[in-house]
């Protein structure tokens, strides 16, 4: 018995989550709201399963769910994708990205993957042989640095996985960015993975720079989305990811072997809600109020971050308070102050620690008042 | 780009029930009830959205949900597994039987599967690098050849996998079975991966065997199950799998990287509704006295079986009618007669075509006579 990821821990998600309940504490750690997702969309759930769609949905989705996401794609992005063959729903966007990476990536594969990052990319990478190159995001803002992606990149390259809105930073691609990642790959059979499941969560009058704005990135993109973290309901598990059909041919094969198909009442209510715009168009308005909402109460306190600019979540440096690693001060703030975050080393190349913390605002006033109270005393 | 999985083809599950809907026939492909499901377990769900169970759930299930499936277990099979460490929940019992494949199998190594079989073993084992030993089982009792497969096992043998009750032929596995491979792994470190998701359908007042029942099995078995079979609600996408803590480690990083975690308020409702284990006791004398209506409707027709002893499937021979490669014969049954059924060839090595259609008696009796009606007439 030997293991395919000896070092696979389990997600810092988990144990900070984990730990949080054990000790009754404010949970500002794992990335979900503590709000309800709307009770309209919760009776369209039950109208599905009294409608009697409790059987299997067909592999890829139910057509109607499909039309509604390709027009909503259409609408926002200007890209028109293949409602039969260029969508399929997933199992959380988790399992689009690993779907997407184990598709693709073959032993020995290089993939390119920009730090701190989610915690879900190389663990799929490795799991699927490949070698993750990683790159550092540059500075305070975090921004990449092209010049370097140019030279990281291999006759190996297989593919690169992008993140914005981005998390665990809160930064996000420009436009600029884009148009020189589509002229870098120009030419080059270099795969594309673009997590944007933080698309709607994006502040101050900034657009979201899908892939699938950009003709040369879309081409060769597989971007994934999140019903959870757009509509409030991270349990129930629903994502999708949209590809070109040559791509999405092979992703299909291991959506197919991986889950085969997902939830259908929920699709029909998703199919039903998506209906109305206004769902999703005004979520970047009611995140920026939560984060400035944050940043407000945490005026004054040892806590500095610069704003986030999408996702809901705020990095905050602490090193004003005490010299300490950040695993060990996040594990502190649960067990002695009551309040769960994430240590930000988890997200860097070798845990490298910069004595910040990463704080989710997607929660009640109430809450984030509370936990600011503590986190003054500090 | 090149594939991973060059010769991956839509499951014939997806294309018979995509068939079926496209010209409106009868569906007795997929294997999936036309009744609903128990509108208590709806209001559970409902429930447990109502009352704000909508965020991430812990990622190996929730501990109401665990403690319920353990105690199922060792209630039925006498093996009490480790409620914190020894069970997860999946998206479907597909996402199990993927997570175990491919903790476990590496490059080169040698999976026994029993032809005829389900048909997502052999692309999962693929997709992990390894080789399907495929053995037939014998005669039209299907009997597996112990002798066989004791000379097919090498050093490089890493897992075998079983599937009691058995899709498609519908028989069982009997104790002296079990007990036969219990001797033969003894002293290996081979793996074994058990498909139970019929497990509560079994017929004759015959036992199900569980590998979770035999020492020398469970030390070293990952049984999978599932709701969806059980409860009749497929689409639901929601199982299990239990396997000893050494092996449940490694599939828990698979789970993790796959999906994460699985429907929240379902697991609620679940938690909720298996504290009446009539739920699932009762179901096998309702699927036997489906099978046994199925059967009698089919008497004096050109279809000839061997009665089913478990799942809710029943191969017919129909060499009596027409002498047509079971493929042709299928889908002309859905587009002239209007009845879909799944070829038996497809579960079998190289497609070996005996002239044999699965049914899927999990019906209305209005939808078992109104195919029979049609059946007789061939
Ligand atoms: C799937 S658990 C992780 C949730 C999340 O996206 C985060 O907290 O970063
Ligand atoms: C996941 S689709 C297959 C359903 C089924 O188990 C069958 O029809 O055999």
């Amino acid at each position: 018995l030997y293991s395919k990821l000896p070092a696979g821990k389990t997600s810092i998600f988990s144990v900070m989550s984990g730990l949080a309940r054990k000790h009754n504490a404010i949970d500002l750690s794992q990335g979900f709201p503590n709000f309800e997702t709307d009770n309209h969309l919760k009776k369209l759930v039950c109208k599905a399963m009294k409608d009697g769609y409790n059987q299997y949905p067909p592999m890829n989705g139910i057509p109607e769910l499909r039309e509604q996401i390709v027009a909503k794609v259409e609408n926002l992005y200007g890209k028109k994708y293949n409602e039969a063959s260029e969508i399929i729903f997933t199992a959380g966007a988790t399992q689009a990205l690993y779907c997407a990476i184990t598709a693709f990536v073959h032993p020995g594969d290089e993939v390119i993957v920009f730090k701190p990052a989610y915690d879900s990319y190389e663990p799929d990478i490795k799991l699927a042989g490949g070698k993750p190159v990683l790159i550092e995001l540059k500075g305070k803002e975090f921004k990449i640095d092209w010049q370097e992606v140019e030279e990281k990149i291999t006759s190996k390259t297989r593919m690169i996985v992008i993140n914005t809105p981005h998390n665990p930073t809160g930064i996000i691609l420009s436009k600029k960015d884009m148009q020189r990642l589509e002229k870098l790959l120009k030419d080059t059979n270099i795969i594309l993975l673009s997590d944007e499941v933080y698309e709607h969560l994006i502040f101050d009058k900034e657009e979201h720079q899908s892939a699938s704005k950009f003709t040369g990135l879309a081409e060769r993109a597989i971007v994934c989305a999140s019903f959870g973290k757009t509509f409030h309901n991270t349990g129930w598990k629903m994502g999708y990811c949209v590809a070109p059909e040559v791509l999405m041919k092979e992703i299909i094969k291991l959506h197919q072997a991986t889950v085969f198909c997902v939830n259908h009442p929920m699709q029909r209510a998703f199919a039903e809600y998506l209906k109305s715009p206004e769902h999703y168009l005004q979520l970047g308005d009611f995140y920026q109020e939560k984060r400035d909402k944050f940043l407000k109460l945490m005026q004054g306190s040892n806590f500095k971050g610069t704003p986030s600019k999408g996702t809901y979540f705020q990095v905050m440096d602490y090193s004003a308070i005490i010299d300490e690693h950040d695993v060990d001060f996040a594990k502190r703030l649960i067990t002695e102050k009551g309040i769960a975050t994430i240590p930000v080393s988890v997200f860097h190349k070798d845990g490298k620690d910069e004595q910040q913390l990463r704080f989710c605002f997607a929660k009640t006033d109430e809450t984030l008042e509370k936990a600011a109270e503590i986190l003054h005393k500090l």
